[in-house]
């Protein structure tokens, strides 16, 4: 039964992500140009070798508007129990993400990682160990099994969703989880950005990705973001100050939302390298107007896909490490991927309404290009 | 029914928790000394005017050794809506404590603090958020409730208990709120400390409290431990390496607990001094012989019930702030109540028999005397 | 003769300043629009009532351009020796700042901030300590005098400047010190950053500010940079690429540089809170284009004005703290004042030849507006 | 002239320091027993390969008591250059270090650390690099030298040494530099540590070392201490309250000092590591008796030898990690080795009068090993 739940959980998943992925445009497409060097395959976080994203989108009836997604950094195969060096870096801490305190002393991330809503976090959390220990059975001398600290964040969906109604099941971890494949990313309503607000437009996932020349190493590196926060007068557009001349539908008052990202990479970072990539998604983040406002919960999580050894235990364990002197491309490389991922997020999200008839606009492309058009800042797409 | 549950929850509590705080024998009633001044009245986290703790304790069958304990800052009255400033400090991060990112941002403790075990703090978790909208329910333009990001640690009970069986259910949460209370506090195999194990006895809660001199502010600093860690060889009571000589039922290998240490105190503190509050608590472990091994979960938080105002979002908010210049007396305090809450838990705890007939020892009262009397160091109780 | 050097090195300083400050162009002369509310009566850091400035310029034959910078955070008169709240954040840490561990332990700035370069932290933060033993004699008893952790950080200027000669001397603390004023500001080529690099150009000292609406509190917020950071196609002005234009100059290779971040605030904010403002700064100056680079020095420091009596050291002292929840219009000011800083420093500095003949170009003014005005981004100056 | 003053420096410190090394008692010799594993052939720092000490002792006339000790983690000759993986940990940061924003950010220790007093940072920092510029001297390029951003750090030794007279020079820095060797490390009133005061006894310069047994990978692990920190009644020696019980010629009032700890390991640990080895330091100077008071600047810093190339910047770099399940002999090691190292800067400082004919007694050897015996706490030498 429960295989059954997640079968179709995941296979919904796959249907409504689909063409959303294939034939919606993306920023690019519109014409919107970036900084900072050139996106990978899919421009997106599984550009990054091995890493899997899975969505699980609830929407049902008037009211349900949530879901979740998980990153795994190295796939969903035997190869999820290896760690990955990680760090993590919070803008602005008003939000939650389990599992930091281990990610900062031991410099792992261990497991996937799972975006949700506010209120899912406990059940989501939880439901990580028993797949674990489903899938790995803890030793009978009673060892702990592997992801025993599972890393689980969030952002407030509570203005289309009925968040204080759970929504989110064990189940649907399991299909996240067992759905996670690499290739194109579904963004915009979707996952844990189902009912997302992103400077008072429709928000949500976003992705986006850069590829480093030969002579910096021709690494990887991908950003994965659940979009969530800021106010419509902050919000640039390719450095545009869009949000002042676009005020259709603009909430009033404060900041409630917040922002997730997620930086993955295949150069060889250790830890404290790690910290100093997350820490950068910030200056991304500015590009796009944010001003990390008090209520929003900034928190943001890099990994490596390097050093597939780092996990061991017996030993010691042969390590590659990038020059902090060769990180600058990297640094360009998540600034840019961040904002483009914002704007992905933005562009792909869709009109809604959800829980008490609340409607938020997605953000109008014609307005948009038209604005970056009379700024001399629209490229061919 | 749920009241009900919650009712019998809070009984069962009560009763077992009765005896071992009133007749039995605490670390100083066996005449183990202590530094730093004299504890309240007490002897207890709740000698801070306010502070309530309730336990539930899950004591079923042959492998259920669990339960949770909750710490209010504030009373279970109207009063615990109001955050207190507040602070954390990772000796060794092996561990969850959630809530973390948002204290250390905001400075605020909003809500109550769980101890329980670490498979459980996802249902506690979103079961602290289920349990404040019931009582006080977001208003309807969509607002959050308080205690939206609760604070749920955990430490490792899977050697007596049946862990990966989830046993902490919601209708707990309920129960420890509603049962927590001031006065004498249960100490050993209670609550979040049932099942838990300290340098190789049997551990769990306890508890310390430290009045400081009228020169000195006559303030109040109460220590709450849930103690899950260390190994035998490394246990020091009252300087004396006792862990040496009581070699009876050691279990091999390395560590794989941990220790949560609440500290409370109505001196008023600002949120960067009760990091340093929550700092000194790792030198009060030290003193039990701790090395904050590399598996234990070492997550400390302070906070101060003064300053009632911190949590008002109107104007501007007085405060009294006491000098760092005068912080010395607190620092001996935390250090000196952290040494013997420790040393209480290890007092009140019993052997135990649960999960695959595992059986853990408690300190033998006798022994530890005539170890301590052997080296100068026994005190008239 | 100490004080006639000092006497003369101010008087120095002040013809030098004057001109800058008074007749040339600042970045809104020029119609550059910024972003997050309108500026104090200065647009400098000085609108914060108290703060004063002092710079000390030192161009000298061919090879020395270099000087230094004092912010007294309380004024040059007998209330400087009273402590603020403060905080620092390192955005990255490729630098040095004297005085960091104490700031973060106790939450204070306790005397003035000294920005010099390099190689000259050392005698001026020795320097400081004898210029407060001097006018504050330490009592007979041993006592320690105020002032004893001083605060000195650094930009390179080995471009321009013959850093490895010492140049900067006790002396020119003085003058700085006892120069220091309210007022306009000089930016550009002058005190710490006489000889420094900002995206190509020449860059050095900026200054901007923001007060915020009555209704936000009317708090003032100002904001000092030393630029010495960024590389030439990073460069944003008004959101418009325009370092992606203007290559005129621009030198090759990696970042070498660094920059100095110091917000000042009249709004009566605990030490967290500041670390949170000085945490923003660095989303203002993502907004000029900077990632941050490995070599870069990014150390940012944050005070309050409010609440003289943080430093007391007897009995209980009374504070006021402006809600968490009323900081938004705070985050946004430091983030508009931080890029209007930068910018400001570029527009002000002026062409410079130095060390080994090298020359580093100004910011072209005519060419930067044509920018902005093909791109729509030319406002009204 | 230089040379010859660094050379009678040098000498003088050789000549002071030889008695001490060699035929004075040292806590062993008297029978102290110690916790955690053997030491290395020297029980000093300089047991992990590599690593020299130099010291600089100045004792002039009535007032001057004070001096510098550099550590050289890879020694004085061209491997000097090469940076070590590090890491900085402050338990109570009133003190100053500079270098820390580096060590943070980097994860690198890039050349030597040096103790002194604390109106001599200044100097000598800006010494260090002098000495880099002379002996590497810059490209002509205008590149940095090495050591661009020296670890210089300090405690107050203002009770003895008239502090407010500069009597540190860049002279002795390079005396230090230059004089630095292998083998056993002078104690007590040498170096740095020649005018320190250590819970009211005299204090100054202790050493102490752990070698890991062959199944914990054999590592060494040495520390170094520059112990100014600490109240009389705080003190515990082998876990016995000494300091309630001596009582001759305690200093009355608050703590005023401060302890630098420096911890070296040929273990291959990363930087984030090494933060947890700096971090257990204060585990074991809590076994001191020390709460950290106030006034007590505790600055940690930890280094480690192996893995030669961390500082390359080309490429990337091979690198060996030992896992974080292997760190827990290390953890042990360090607390060890620190509690060891402070109670050897006890016992070989010897009783001091110096500025203001103040004196400072030392710590009697016979009443403590009486106490010690009482206690069943003295062992055979």
């Amino acid at each position: 039964m429960r295989a059954l739940v997640a079968l179709a959980a995941a296979l919904a998943t796959t249907l409504a992500a689909r063409p959303a992925a294939v034939a919606d445009p993306r920023a690019r497409d519109l014409g919107i140009p970036f900084a900072f060097g050139r996106p990978g395959a899919w421009n997106a976080i599984t550009d990054v070798p091995g890493v899997a994203v899975g969505h699980v989108t609830l929407v049902q009836g008037d009211s349900v508007r949530t879901g979740l997604t998980a990153i795994l950094p190295r796939g969903r195969g035997e190869d999820a129990t290896r760690p990955c060096f990680g760090a993590v870096f919070a803008l602005n801490g008003n939000g939650e993400m389990t599992g930091t305190e281990w990610i900062r002393e031991s410099g792992l991330v261990e497991g996937p990682i799972l975006l949700t809503n506010t209120n899912s976090v406990g059940v989501v959390r939880d439901a990580v160990i028993a797949y674990a220990a489903r899938r790995w059975p803890p030793k009978p001398d009673g060892d702990w099994t592997v992801w025993s600290l599972p890393i689980v964040a969030e952002t407030w969906d509570g203005t289309l969703n009925d968040i204080y109604d759970p929504h989110v099941r064990p189940e649907h971890v399991t299909a996240a989880l067992d759905g996670a494949t690499g290739g194109p990313v579904a963004e915009g309503n979707v996952g844990g950005g189902t009912g997302m607000v992103c400077y008072g437009f429709k928000g949500g996932i976003g992705t986006a990705s850069r590829v480093l020349a030969a002579t910096a190493g021709g690494y990887t590196l991908g950003v994965l973001v659940q979009a969530n926060h800021g106010r419509r007068h902050q919000l640039l557009v390719a450095g545009v100050p869009v949000g002042e001349e676009l005020r259709e539908g603009a909430p009033p008052g404060e900041e409630m939302g917040s922002i997730l990202i997620v930086v993955a990479t295949d150069a060889p970072l250790l830890p404290h390298q790690l910290e100093r990539l997350a820490r950068r998604a910030a200056l991304g983040l500015a590009r796009t107007g944010s001003v990390a406002g008090n209520g929003s919960g900034d928190l943001f999580l890099a990994f490596s896909t390097a050093n597939p050894r780092v996990g061991e235990s017996e030993g010691t364990v042969p390590l590659t490490m990038l020059p902090n002197d060769r990180m600058d491309a990297l640094f360009e490389g998540v600034v840019g991927a961040t904002e483009e991922a914002i704007v992905n997020a933005l562009v792909a999200a869709r009109t809604m309404t959800g829980f008490r008839r609340r409607t938020v606009t997605a953000l109008p492309h014609d307005r948009l290009r038209e604005l970056l058009q009379r700024h001399g800042r629209l490229g061919t797409p």
